[in-house]
């Protein structure tokens, strides 16, 4: 039986990618030693992170002003190295909250500057995107920040804010790569690996060449000046090598399967088949208004907790994981990356329907 | 022909580690799933970082007053959080410089406080380590920080620095689990997986807890301020989980093999067997003081640096790789960390002794 792992991150990996690495594990490219124990420094790393580099700015079109790293330090030490490197002279920060990351990058900003809150959904329970022409005025603020899409909750942006000469920077650790963007219209993008790039231990942060002219804070850690990392390649200390490997194996991946547009065609389709299942059941509930539901994460509730409890676990009996909602969310949660195939979506649709027609109440 | 890896880090991992992980690399304790894609918060990795960190402790004898940290970001940025976060109202920190490493660290606490260089060998070409007798007062520091290993000349401390209440703060990121410490001389100890404990991604923090009473500095970014580290067992945010998988191996691998007693005898037959030949030979040449030559980087010089470039490139047809030296150093250096066994160090000295025979002029 095939497990099929819903995890919201670190998540599953493409099977081909997991079989190429495990066969060349401990002899890469005939080197008689395994990418993870090559030099960073030494020509083969250099070669490979350059493969690497090309690969991904094939697949999101990037414009040559735009440098991309590969950083230590997960998606959250960005909460931080973004105040960091962007204020300069800037005395206030936009930020949009639709979710518990959004907020968590509001806190941690709010330690280096004003944040200027433009829009809101927690008062009224994370369940949806405010459209632009309600948010307040952000035009004085060093740059306006929103998540893309928000895992816990699973309410991800239909649109790319407005926003003239104030940069835009945005948290895409679960939508990169998930289906073709612009990046011109982005300042800053960035993104942990573990949902859509590989494994966890590396993020990469894409940024306009011209935000780099501003003044980072005095006691921004060196390792987080993106100026510094630049100026290295990304490799200011040791980079994570081997999760920057695993990365390159999953561009590859998707430029054999066809690029970002037939990503994002079946991320529409896996999504598709749980709303519907969802919208049409009494018995399944997902409360997140409809534009701005999520195509990564499918979060929903069962009438009970109990209920929900017993679904994730008679699922996991069935070979499907990952499936517990977050604690703060409680209930159930389908994190369906690109690297999800739509047999496992099927598989998943399939038990929600026998699982209805076990547990309802008629 | 076995390839031996002399790379000073990423460094060669032991080989049953490495066939074990390739092994399970596809579906870890029969979960159907890689460990890579197993969630952090979930049962099963939770159990196996304390499996890990119980591990490190029992080969360490950590006492429970000591924290322990598994961290993204490196041994780097340790240069930046060690003040952060241990500064408190201090004035100044004591540095000693005996290497590229200890000097990086100094530049870095210079943004930050006040260093105070008790000691130094840059103006002597980074040759020993100067007795503590000769080193000035640091009585009013907040930490005394020192480098033990220095990897690029080669340069290794031979005791442990006495500091009274002073704490002692330590980068072993060269030289953590090569032999026995007293880690309760230590106030903090960090270093970095890729040389004795894994892969590169990972780095490890021992920290007294009385020094977490002492106030971080107010723009420290979350991430690395080791009190919201240690509420959050390491996992503040996704850490970097198979680095960290892959450091638990290692430290089985080290118990199977006898503990750091065993490790450290290893070690000092394998430096000797280097050290005798460069010493007894007039084509190879190490300069270090003898009582501070490095067990683990063994640095040396052949009569031109085309010579040096010639045995590098003839030692890597044979199978002996990674011995350029560090730029900053030239020549070659032998780096022989734990994992690298008795075997390769008798390959390479033969092949030093029939380069020798060679190449030189008689």
């Amino acid at each position: 039986m095939t497990t099929y792992n819903f995890s919201a991150g670190p998540a599953m990996l493409p099977k081909s990618v997991m079989e190429e690495a495990q066969a060349e594990f401990m002899d890469w490219r005939g080197r008689g030693v395994s990418v993870m124990e090559l030099s960073h420094r030494g020509e083969d790393f250099m070669a490979l992170a350059q493969e690497i580099e090309a690969d991904f700015r094939d697949l999101l079109t990037i414009p040559d002003h735009y440098h991309v790293l590969f950083l230590h330090g997960g998606a959250q030490t960005q909460f931080s190295a973004i105040p960091m490197n962007l204020l300069g002279d800037y005395q206030s920060a936009a930020y949009v909250n639709t979710g518990f990351w959004g907020k968590k990058a509001c806190v941690e900003a709010a330690r280096y500057t004003q944040v200027n809150l433009v829009a809101e959904t927690e008062s009224t329970g994370y369940l949806s995107v405010p459209p632009q022409s309600q948010w307040s005025d952000f035009s004085n603020d060093a740059y306006l920040y929103y998540v893309d899409n928000e895992t816990i909750n699973g309410v991800e942006f239909s649109f790319v804010p407005e926003t003239d000469d104030v940069p835009l920077v945005c948290d895409m650790s679960s939508s990169l790569l998930s289906r073709p963007i612009d990046v011109s219209k982005y300042g800053l993008i960035y993104a942990c690996a573990q949902k859509n790039m590989g494994m966890a231990g590396i993020a990469i942060v894409i940024v306009r060449d011209d935000l780099l002219k501003r003044k980072p804070l005095p006691t921004i850690p060196s390792i987080m000046d993106y100026r510094k990392q630049i100026d290295m390649n990304s490799m200011f200390n040791t980079p994570p090598t081997y999760a920057w490997y695993m990365a390159g194996k999953v561009f590859q991946w998707i430029k054999r399967e066809g690029g970002l547009h037939l990503m994002e065609a079946q991320n529409r389709e896996k999504a598709k088949m749980l709303y519907d299942l969802i919208d049409q059941s009494d018995f399944y509930t997902n409360e997140v208004e409809k534009r701005s539901r999520s195509l990564m994460n499918v979060p929903f509730y069962l009438p009970t907790p109990a209920l929900d409890a017993k679904f994730v676990a008679k699922a996991g009996k069935q070979g499907l994981v990952g499936l517990k909602g977050h604690k703060l969310a409680g209930g159930v949660r389908a994190s369906i990356y690109n690297s999800m195939p739509i047999e496992g979506v099927n598989r998943l649709v399939s038990f929600m329907q026998q699982f209805e027609q076990l547990n309802k109440k008629v």
